[in-house]
């Protein structure tokens, strides 16, 4: 994935280009602290190469990734707020760091700078774009709030996990693909359709994250294996295995195991009810479902079309 | 001020239209809740003065006044989180009511929500909207920043704090009317001097704000007298006391009383130190560099600009 690692280092040099210096410090140090502390930034790669695969100005879409990367950093700093988060990517959260109230108040700051970098497309497609940023926005919030419920839930259906996620991580992807795609002068149909690969890639990665989060290489995975397990997290895994060993799962579910013995006795069902395997299957059913919105989607750029299939699969079955 | 009555009036019809009952109802019931607060809905009245100051189309103002209206109950929702503050015109506010992750997430939707409604405006003069909408956001977000920096000062400079009500209150005023004059499709020019009598109007405002939480009437006043005084707040009265007076302001900021009897004291110095007629004077300095701006942005429609300079004349003497 050799361009991805191109577009990295565009955005990083674009973010590196960027002056947070302002007064208030109280304001603007967290910006610059959560953005300094990197991630993957896969969501602005994304822009540009949906922008590189109709041709576009890559320069053109820079500000919009950018954006892209401010919104998403700011959804992680509320987000820890409301998971009283302590750590992300290793260092104290902002809210950690500082207070709540300066996270809550960076984090509304983000928005708007995010908006601000979204928002310098060209004019002619600024309506169309502002659109797409708007509703993804919403939909995050959204996302967030039906993540929230659900931990008061005893149990959660299938499809309202799929539509949660949906919301909370995939539709970032897509309109992230969207915007690019658009700046890169795509038609409205092809832009759809890059969105519905951007959908689906994301709803893998998610099914993945749950799969890596319970059975996940502890020497490769950046977190502890079993987080979801010991808080109880209504995951994909979770709910196939209600549906598979609706008995099992309610033994464990009141069970008295903690710790190690816990995360054990609840992989151990995952597999032997057969929730791992039909949880594999539907993240390589959603991935299916990616490379062909992608063939629909295919811009004129053949290369950054083999990219972003690659891309994908990466997201399904990566192993970090 | 008839014309005023009759855009608020509008706005209210515009908001009933609005449809915020969506799933899910935990993210949008508090927006509905807030929204249905009621307050005197001043900023988005601007707008359409704005606009109706240009003979524009009202009709088009609409929705962007809704947006500026939306903002401003986003900024209360978060800003009552970080000031702790259990009651908004005279009810729960939105963190009392739900939680603080609830307030957190619903004032994030909001101002998404507001992006939506302001940017439905004609493409022609969207970039132009949307670039004054974003940075007020931003020095709205530095203003409260100050605000809760200045809480931890012993004291404050005259000058941060004319800068910190500018951001804080005076800029939204300036924006929400500048909006409405572009929509209206006045000159830049002429937008900018109507811009510069919202912030003067703003900052009277303000001012007045600060007159009347030391001096109101307790039955018109909504708030109880003498509310920043027992805060210790470092308003415009303090801070001139300190200035005219030192040593008393001294001796009243090191003394042990509490309730009505530090309320009078601090009464008597702003009165005696001349503190009070000070504040009296700045008020109606920025009232008359208000009415000078207004002469500049004078627009086609005189009988709104009457209004105009009836309406900034109130904001700066009114008596609640």
């Amino acid at each position: 994935m050799q361009d991805f690692k191109r577009y990295q280092r565009l955005l990083e040099n674009t973010l590196a280009r960027q002056d947070f210096d302002h007064e208030p410090q109280e304001l603007y140090q967290p910006i610059s602290y959560i953005l300094a502390l990197g991630g993957k930034r896969l969501r602005p790669a994304l822009t540009l190469a949906g922008c590189d695969l109709f041709n576009g100005e890559l320069e053109e879409a820079l500000l919009p990734a950018l954006g892209i990367e401010v919104f998403h950093n700011f959804s992680l700093v509320h987000d820890d707020i409301m998971d009283e988060a302590p750590v992300r990517r290793g260092k104290k959260t902002v809210h950690e760091k500082w207070n709540t109230n300066i996270a809550i108040l960076a984090g509304d700051a983000m928005l708007v700078k995010a908006y601000q970098y979204v928002a310098k497309v060209d004019k002619a497609i600024l309506p169309k774009v502002l659109k797409c940023f708007s509703s993804t926005a919403l939909e995050i919030c959204e996302g967030q709030q039906l993540d929230m419920s659900f931990e008061r839930m005893e149990s959660v259906a299938e499809d309202d996990y799929i539509e949660m996620i949906r919301l909370k991580t995939a539709v970032l992807l897509g309109a992230a693909l969207k915007i690019g795609a658009l700046v890169g002068r795509a038609t409205e149909a092809k832009a759809h359709s890059l969105y519905h690969f951007g959908i689906n890639a994301g709803l893998a990665f998610q099914v993945q994250d749950d799969l890596l989060d319970a059975f996940g290489d502890p020497s490769k995975f950046g977190k502890k294996v079993g987080g979801d397990i010991l808080q109880d997290k209504k995951t994909l895994l979770r709910i196939y295995a209600r549906e598979l060993d609706p008995k099992g799962t309610e033994a464990l579910t009141q069970s008295a195991l903690s710790g190690d013995a816990k995360v054990q006795a609840w992989q151990k069902l995952f597999v032997e009810s057969g929730a791992r395997s039909k949880a594999i299957e539907k993240r390589d059913f959603f991935l299916g479902e990616a490379h062909d919105a992608l063939k629909n989607a295919a811009g004129s750029n053949q290369a950054v079309a083999e990219q972003l299939k690659e891309f994908a699969t990466w997201l399904a079955h990566r192993d970090r």
